[in-house]
């Protein structure tokens, strides 16, 4: 993984300089050299069954390529109105099918919109009858698997402004398009051949993102993708092994960042990117579209500070935001292993062959160091 | 995934436009139209278990963020002279030891260069007497697990010119790069604690590299890496069900893009990434260290052919290298199933949350299309 130097940079000294700007604390040279100064580390999860290489060093190669620019740059529109871009309120007509909208009746004072993508990666027309037992049948013995791309792919407009995204808007704002996830998962798990529904939020061009207009995604699939499955697995093994559930008992000790009724926010202990944080109910679910109003509301506080607080420290990075969950069409009481969490990305470094030959990633920032600065990131009130 | 919209623009207008000038065939609108209008698919690979949806309507969304720039601007160096360049013959005294070079007895006239790599991911030096046995105890049942950083981390300066990247070089200079790598890996082999060892090379900013000087990296691990043993299993479970190796009888039917005297490159059946190609060897073989040194010129041509076709194609792309092999220590008589291959990803897409959430890519190229495009680049003979 190259970490861009500029952004490594900022990571230490963006508080020290810009952060004095907003008022807030500053990092003391004493914690930059404590961290710098660390031995290289191979932690492994007990959630993803992942291995990183904590390597501080990594974060101090020169680089004789020109640094990009990030963050602002690709994510931040030029004006509140936006005649061109179908997301905005006015421009509906723009946009493929709208599946719903909250509030139901609201007609153009609408909040949230969800709609079919209209460049979809799945096909919702395919006919797919017997196609999931075929392919079943046919990953049993077969050199290659191939299977009609049936699937859904939805667009969650998270606000009919332009320049409004997701951290600007109220907890309970938030909780508005955290209840639309809820409810499109709903109406999908009547749809038999759909097993796994990911939700996921990318935030800045470099992010995947190819609309500036904030705004999530959700890919319904008629397969279990690798990822999934393989945390699936990794969860059932360590709670025959300990009766327990990974994260009903996840780590805490110096990884908490902050914590609400029912969530906390961590960095997660074998870190695979640089201040990756996840949200985690505090209360055993195996489903994200368990989540009630209560919870919605109260986790759309969480959500929105850990935004801010990645916003401030990084200084607006591009951002993947994935909700991980467990497959449809089986029963909570069957998964005692399996508990939903958010998993937040900022995207301050660049893969390279060894990442993608090997799964392993390596990360220069240690999880503990990450937590201490996020939980130490004032955000300032705007009330 | 989101495809770079002037990259995939390019995808299909290049050879129409500008690979003109190079006197390259003309791609056919039928064959374009052929290939946009396809339905999307699902598909597994026998070897790698790897899932990918291949969508080609993804590849006509509009964005309204800029395009970034890619390829020639991130890779290459505007003079042959670099003063401050580490990597260039006659700067040998700023990089870290020299391991050895190519040929041995040279000085300022060496081919190739082995060295440390100064700012590595692990550390040579620290202690792991018993390391490695008790992380593999603590896997047995600990939530979280922990290992220090032992591995080595070394770099192989291909050339002494800055200017000259690996395609430049004669297939027999390609190969001196190729059996620098085999001696690399025999000497690592002697030290027991090293699992497995990591061959690649990141072409360009965007792929991960920091130096533009052309070069590649070994990581010897301490640990055998997630994708290299979810690879294994699945090889040794179609050998297991089939009595076959996957890799000696890979589907090359419509996906076969050039062959030599004992390799094949090809678009694989599961491409993950647009124009994604695997130079296998046509032999059976385990380990990548088992190359003599007719079959290193014979790989150096085709590598060479393959590397200079993607550029073509496709402007100098930014690119990764692998080379996936068997973990070390372990006979290749015990490993009928295992087979190394090289893979190589011209990077013209960013990853979103999507692929980061289900480990599942969108690809909008179908790999035959790939295949038919990449057989038909003419390189024009230098010589």
């Amino acid at each position: 993984m190259k970490t861009n130097p500029s952004i490594t940079r900022r990571l230490w000294s963006h508080r020290l300089t810009q952060r004095c700007a907003h008022g807030n604390t500053q990092t003391s040279g004493r914690t930059k050299m404590a961290t710098e100064n660390r031995n290289p580390e191979i932690r492994k999860d007990s959630v993803n069954n992942r291995l990183v290489i904590l390597s501080p060093a990594r974060s101090r190669r020169p680089s004789d390529f020109k640094s990009k620019s990030q963050a602002k740059s690709d994510s931040s529109p030029s004006s509140n109105a936006q005649p061109q871009c179908p997301f905005c309120a006015g421009n509906e007509h723009q946009c493929a099918p709208e599946i719903f909208r909250f509030p139901e009746d609201s007609t153009s004072d609408w909040k949230v919109r969800v709609i079919e993508n209209l460049y979809p990666a799945l096909s919702r027309e395919l006919q797919v009858k017997s196609n999931h037992e075929e392919y079943c049948q046919a990953t049993g013995t077969a050199v290659e698997v191939s299977l009609g791309g049936f699937g859904f792919h939805d667009v969650i407009i998270e606000s009919p402004i332009h320049s409004v995204h997701l951290p600007d808007l109220s907890p309970a704002g938030v909780a508005v398009v955290l209840l639309a996830y809820k409810k499109r998962i709903e109406q999908l798990c009547a749809v038999d051949s759909i097993s796994y529904i990911q939700v996921f939020k990318n935030h800045g061009a470099t992010a995947g993102a190819s609309m500036s207009h904030s705004h999530s995604q959700i890919l319904a699939l008629p397969v279990i993708p690798t990822t999934a499955s393989n945390r699936l697995n990794t969860m059932k093994e360590h709670h025959n092994q300990t009766g327990k559930c990974s994260l009903c008992n996840i780590n805490t000790h110096k990884l908490l960042i902050n914590e609400s009724t029912h969530f906390i926010s961590i960095s997660p202990f074998a870190s695979t990117f640089p201040f990756e944080t996840w949200i985690v109910p505090r209360y055993h679910s195996a489903h994200y579209h368990q989540l009630d109003e209560d919870k919605a509301i109260d986790l759309g506080g969480l959500l929105k500070l850990t935004l801010q607080k990645l916003s401030l420290q990084l200084n607006d990075p591009p951002y993947n935001l994935m909700i991980h969950t467990s497959p449809l069409h089986i029963a909570s009481s069957e998964l005692p292993y399996s508990h939903w969490y958010i998993q937040i990305v900022p995207q301050l470094s660049t893969l390279g062959g060894f990442e993608m030959g090997t799964g392993c990633y390596i990360n220069p920032v240690f999880p503990q160091d990450a937590a201490k600065i996020l939980r130490d990131v004032q955000v300032p009130n705007k009330e």
